[in-house]
């Protein structure tokens, strides 16, 4: 494992080292290492050591985190932010009803770039006091979400939408992906950004224009986000309808591949699972959502034992109702086990990674985050573990994950900078987002 | 619905009135009240009228509560107090492994009257923090916890273990019995607590000792608290060993009624749901521990839709691993979706109903608390709903379930006396509290 920093520039400090009582590095996996110090320099995690060896080594500031943990920032690997601004307009409904009746009606109305540009806002907030460094998000006006994120200082990768009729923003098909192409290049040497297709679903986007997606995703050499297999509703109506299930026609389509990521998966036959092995098509499980619309069970141990790459998402606040990953991440290491039937499924080690690194490999960032490596990005988050409520604590990783909220992430780092620290927000102003989310709500639906 | 006080005391001044911007009363179902006030006088609930008559009205004391809902204290209907010193002993291990080869090992080892007063202690003040102001413990050495619950000021049913082995603290089942009749017998004028029967599971209690339950609850007017149908392997066991499914051998046995608690109940036949609905048997629901250990799901809404009281608990922190009725609440509502295949099921109402009165109910208080009406004892939680990860806000009991962690629970009233104020306790010392535990496990686990 890196215990080390790089010898080119060994005698050059540190912009900062953190010394914490706990360090996950997630990679190599089912690892704590006590008191050790964590070293950053240029953005890059150029250090992992113990402390008292690392406290010989020179740095411009130093941070002691007694009682907190270190781990990689949290990877949310799909979402619709600007969904936000809908936050419990309407619970507890199916999800036809939900979407047809409620979602997509208050969308025509409402949604324009003032709204995406306030709603992604307090979403990326939300995300950034959660733990949330990198998000995926899939909704429209994704230039406007765009720019929200590169001033936040998150990293993200943005869905420009595709589906078969107008959408805010873009009144066809061909619109949506001239202005997301557009968005692409312009992104294309961005530090922390990147643009996918967002091919809505299976029975939103005809095979036309999913041709279309496949051939410009493999030009533009962009990941394709796209819900599939949301429900046994789709899959069955897909069979009646075209008779065959939507991952065998996406598979036909040539869409699947490692830079495929197949949201929700609640439907897994013996062949789509093959398909999905052969392919490298990593899966973005969205636990409380599937559950809250009654959609199914995504059989998550099934998948990693199969060799598929499962990430995690909160999917919009519109239908979880937070964006709150820790969370997100106890209910999936809760529910595995009982879909599996087995108490030893999705522990805690492997939660913590779904969370993080299969993350990052899904968005095509494994390179880039989702563990503490010497040499990746320093996303970090200092989750503290001191709190009354985890006491006693035998294990920090099962404290972290089955006895800890979002509440106890105490600093958030992006590239080395700060962006949570002691709780707050250092780049957004909370009263004046949550201002704003109170504004929105009395227009869209007032008393 | 009760918004005027009792005509006897109209003039003699409250001796709190609350002022906030919301108030669920539960009962009625389904209403939220928009700027009212809630008087207590006594320690009961003596008015529930519009903010604005409300301050025409005598109190010695008021409390504006911008922002906040007013709710009932939540009612964890199952739980093992003392075993918090026990959180995250062991994790992500089969309910047989955990129990055979962790737990009753520890327990033997550890569990003593400074255990059982330390780990009490610890749990009372998580709950308290978590807005539960009434709580079903099951665990050894009662009067120990009894003496806990006095001094914490919060209400408690306190079961008596009743097993066919010795166990810590009652060297047999008859010494159990006795020693707890002396306790039920000792608080039988207490305003907060009574004792209960504990028959721990079918399984560990023969026919005689469970005879010699039904007879002496009977005669005392006590509950009966026991875990039934945790597993499948639990029922199919049974039936090959006894012939019979174990529901059906605790009716025979002449166990069940309205004051029987059956908890967990992840199995239920057509015979059984038949039984528990001619019995009237409370169901205590324990969502997350039945995750954790794959233990099963046990159906709400079907036994909702049934008529069957469904109460829920955490189960005890080392299976769960938190104290968090609120967030195990939002486990169940959503989880009772995706089991019932129906996204209507178990709504927010429902959810903090179950939460609250049928807690109440299941534990014989109904007359006392579980809502917010005139006359019944003012415990009470404000939960602050102004935060800014729970705006925009349409709907508060959405907020309150779906979108807010314990956090959010600002102040706690049992009986009219305020127990948590800003979010802080004021009977404990957490910090000396969290010193002990971290002593303990010293002992237990040491590094």
């Amino acid at each position: 494992m890196p215990n080390a920093s790089a010898p080119a520039n060994a005698h050059t400090p540190f912009d900062l080292m953190l010394f914490a009582d706990y360090l996950v590095p997630v990679e190599p996996a089912g690892v704590v290492l006590h008191q050790h110090a964590l070293g950053i320099r240029d953005g890059l995690i150029a250090l992992i050591a113990p402390s008292e060896q690392a406290r010989a080594l020179p740095s411009k500031a130093q941070l002691e985190l007694p009682g907190m943990l270190l781990a990689p920032g949290l990877v949310n690997a799909h979402g619709h932010a600007a969904m936000t601004l809908f936050r419990g307009l309407a619970d507890d409904l199916p999800l036809m009803t939900w979407l047809e009746q409620h979602i997509w009606p208050a969308e025509g109305q409402w949604v324009n770039e003032d709204f995406v540009r306030c709603g992604t806002e307090l979403a990326v907030a939300e995300q950034l006091l959660g733990g949330t460094t990198t998000s995926a998000d899939m909704y429209f006006y994704p230039a406007i979400a765009a720019e929200v994120y590169h001033h936040a200082g998150v990293r993200a990768q943005i869905s420009m939408p595709v589906i078969d009729f107008p959408v805010p923003g873009a009144r066809s098909t061909d619109e949506a992906l001239r202005q997301g192409l557009r968005l692409h290049d312009e992104l294309k040497q961005h530090p922390r950004l990147h643009v996918a297709f967002g091919p809505h679903a299976p029975y939103t986007v005809n095979d036309a224009n999913l041709r279309q997606v496949c051939l410009l995703a493999e030009e533009a050499d962009a990941n394709i986000h796209m819900h599939v297999h949301e429900t046994a509703h789709e899959v069955s109506e897909a069979q009646r309808q075209h008779g065959q299930r939507p991952l065998a026609r996406l598979a036909d389509l040539g869409l699947l591949g490692p830079r495929f990521q197949a949201v929700h998966m609640t439907q897994i036959s013996d062949d789509d699972l093959a398909l999905l092995v052969e392919s490298n098509t990593s899966v973005i499980h969205c636990p409380e959502s599937n559950l809250k619309l009654a959609s199914g069970f995504c059989p998550v141990e099934r998948l990693w034992q199969a060799g598929v790459n499962v990430a995690i998402g909160t999917d919009g606040a519109a239908s979880n109702n937070d964006l709150d990953l820790l969370g997100e991440t106890r209910t999936a290491a809760l529910l595995a086990k009982a879909v599996s039937g087995d108490a030893t499924a999705l522990d805690v080690h492997r939660a913590l990674r779904m969370a993080t690194l299969n993350g990052a490999r899904a968005l095509g960032l494994a390179d880039t985050c989702g563990s503490l490596e010497v040499g990746k990005a320093a996303d970090i988050v200092a989750f503290d573990l001191s709190g009354f409520a985890q006491q006693p604590l035998y294990d920090p990783v099962s404290q972290l994950i089955y006895a800890s909220t979002r509440d106890c992430v105490k600093h958030v780092w992006v590239g080395g900078k700060l962006l949570v620290d002691q709780r707050r927000l250092l780049r957004h102003d909370t009263d004046a987002l949550a201002a704003q989310a109170r504004q929105w709500a009395a227009r869209i639906r007032p008393r």
